[in-house]
């Protein structure tokens, strides 16, 4: 596969995606093309998946038991749909693919299927949609572990957890692939090892992962999976849970509703009384997001296609730019848990001395058309303890006042990002320290939006 | 309004959707352009909704706190969709607008938002997804009130059960707004009437009114609405509950996750501890679909702008057509729990003599191009009722055993239909009856597919 053209052309070229030739109007005069570089949140549409769903758009129909022949056909499709994403993620057999709305919805029903007496072991690392589901359950409980220092600490420090549990009952262990804050990858298969060595099951949330990253289900051991439609090219309103039927067969139904049900009947006392499906349906009442769920499996043969190989190098070299060229900027800070020589994807989070993040990251969109984010990124516990200590809430403008940024700012990117983009924002960071921005900047309804021209103004 | 062009036009002209030039082939020979008839299950996307999409799709970026242009944009684009569906439901000040996955999403919603001791009443002949999502809380009670058969009925039985509860404690009733079987309208108005005149909430399933017939939440005075962005030609995974904000701010969050919370910190004691936000933002955990709270905005300006008085005419006249032509073929009984005088919308259920349902339906996607629905359509109970007495399931081929069907048809239509599906419908649902399928059909996977031609079989 490495030798086909396709491959060696992805190693060096960015996929086509959409938006790639959008120019943003610049605060300093003119426009730039726009560098989409918070892929970490929403990642653009591959223009694949994009052909593809305006191909199969025309043919849409209502899906199960409609009878007729786009019915039938849109049918097939979203059923097929789930074995191409099972593929994608080398499930095994038996193994279940779910269509949810997201990572969010994806964990979030796999905590209302864990067994009654369940017991989560998280880090308190993790983004807050793997970190917060656990605890609605008023019959499973949750242990927070605390941050890990590298990879090794983790397995070590969920090791002793497991075995020190009490009682020794099911357990479940919930823990990232890559990641939202650092991109730094998690020792998955070591983690799985440690689960299954006492006895507990492990969910992989690959929201980060599986974009930047193959997912092999069978190989790494987790028991369950994870991720975004958005995150992997495909925004449009979908996600995955997949892996064990066995606690999704068990568990009541995710949503009460039209599909779920096999068959419903009033009952003698007036009552209603109701038989669920077993299969995937189980948990996936009301008409399925079709469109949303053969987005996915659109991007998932987009990016075997592509070559993973070659995504992988490509990105690996991305990352090298950005950190290097953040080494060389006097009072930047690059937020790292496991330190400079752990493997990571292109999300890359960092502070500057002097600067509030929303301040900064509002520069590099108005002076240079460079999308980032700034903020907590949905894992306060984790920022706070790399930014060192509690801090506010962040949104503020302007220097900071003791020189510390209460928040982060953070460059993600991927398969579709062109080195043009990197180096801009490498060379923006570099001219925004070195001599500050052009204009100055005011809070706006929660946003730091540019006020006047620096100059001017001083 | 109604003098403009494009408000005559639309009287008389389907609006323009996807695939309406799509040809299917015929069991028969030869091909048909497709007919679809399955609206109530799913509509295909009208072209200005796909459009608006398509047009957008380029500038998809991360919502929220993402710092970018094109993140602002999208940001704003989202929250704005938020007002075009409000105005297009006649929401009050104050009312709240989530998107969801679908109806069923938010009635499981609302059902998780219902204050602790709620009673809730539903007619027996609602929608599994009106039907089904109460009784899944514990502290919740239901009761469901035997099927009306007529509009005073319904809100004399309601009346009674309200005033006869015990104890007189918070109550919520659920009611569809047009069946999902029958397409006739319920008494919203006074439902609404009667259960505030009782202290208690209304929620209106508009799942099957929306697409047809304007809803105006504040002259109906229900305390909130449901409806799907798939069943109002605008298929991309999202869904609405919009209404009063109180019960929603006091309730737990429907997912735990990112965007929902709006502080996570660690406790002394290692747990967790979470402020959550009491907005929108509250319920909607996780990066919010974009495209699909778009594309339903979208979906409401088409509609207000091609004007509903004329979309609905057109559709009264289209129904009248098929019940008109179904009431001259032997042996079609339409289902019917208002009666012939009842005001309906494009939604028509019917049964034929000796012919099992699926048989039926596949026949007419077989020979005619013809896109239809047989089975209970997600509301056993109210089929059941309609048909008469307890039945099997539906799937079954070759003719009823004992001449009775076990299910029934569905063929349902809206604002793209032209006239000729509905003429061909009519035509060949008479042909059917008359002279038989002209192929035979066996199940193979549940579904009843051709099997040879009955001239050669015979």
């Amino acid at each position: 596969m490495s030798a086909c053209p396709a491959a060696v052309l992805s190693a060096t070229e960015p996929l086509p995606v959409l938006g790639r030739d959008v120019r943003v109007p610049l605060v300093t005069g003119g426009e730039a093309s726009y560098a989409a570089l918070d892929y970490a949140a929403s990642a653009p549409a591959l223009q694949r998946v994009w052909d593809d769903v305006a191909a199969y758009a025309p043919y849409y129909g209502s899906v199960h038991r409609g009878a007729g022949y786009l019915s039938q056909l849109s049918t097939d499709l979203f059923e097929n749909s789930r074995a191409a994403v099972a593929g994608f993620l080398g499930c095994r057999e038996g193994d279940q693919v779910l269509f949810t709305r997201s990572t969010t919805d994806s964990l979030n029903l796999l905590a209302a299927a864990a067994p009654a007496g369940c017991r989560v072991f998280v880090f308190e690392t993790e983004h807050h949609a793997a970190l917060l589901p656990w605890e609605r359950r008023e019959d499973v409980s949750v242990t927070y572990l605390d941050a890990p220092r590298s990879a090794g600490e983790a397995v070590g420090t969920l090791e002793r957890a497991l075995a020190d549990r009490e009682p020794y009952g099911p357990a479940l262990v919930c823990v990232t692939g890559a990641s939202n804050v650092t991109g730094e990858l998690w020792p998955v298969r070591e983690l799985a090892a440690a689960a299954h060595a006492h006895g507990a099951r492990i969910v992989l949330d690959a929201a980060q992962l599986a974009p930047h990253h193959p997912v092999d289900v069978a190989e790494l051991d987790v028991d369950w999976v994870a991720f975004s439609g958005h995150k992997l090219y495909a925004p449009f309103g979908a996600g995955v849970l997949a892996g064990r039927a066995d606690w999704l067969r068990d568990a009541a139904p995710y949503l009460a509703g039209g599909g779920a049900s096999r068959t419903v009947a009033r009952g003698e006392d007036g009552s209603v009384e109701v038989e669920w499906h077993e299969s995937v349906a189980r948990h996936e009442a009301g008409s399925p997001n079709v469109i949303g769920a053969y987005a996915i499996a659109a991007a998932c043969r987009a990016l075997e296609e592509a070559g993973f190989e070659g995504l992988v190098e490509r990105e690996r070299r991305l990352v090298d730019r950005v950190r290097a060229g953040l080494a060389e900027v006097p009072g930047v800070r690059v937020l790292s848990l496991f330190g400079d020589d752990a493997p990571r994807v292109g999300v890359i989070s960092f502070v500057v001395d002097g600067w509030n993040s929303s301040h900064f990251a509002a520069a590099l969109s108005a002076e240079y058309g460079i999308g980032v984010r700034d903020g907590l990124f949905c894992a306060h516990p984790l920022v706070r303890t790399l930014l060192g200590g509690e801090r506010d809430e962040p949104g503020e403008c302007g220097p900071t006042d003791e020189g510390r940024p209460l928040s982060a700012v953070r460059v993600s990117f991927g398969a579709g990002t062109p080195d043009e983009h990197v180096e801009r924002f490498v060379r923006a960071v570099g001219e925004l320290v070195e001599r500050g921005a052009r204009w100055l900047y005011r809070t706006e309804s929660g946003r730091c939006v540019p006020d006047a021209p620096a100059a001017a103004a001083a």
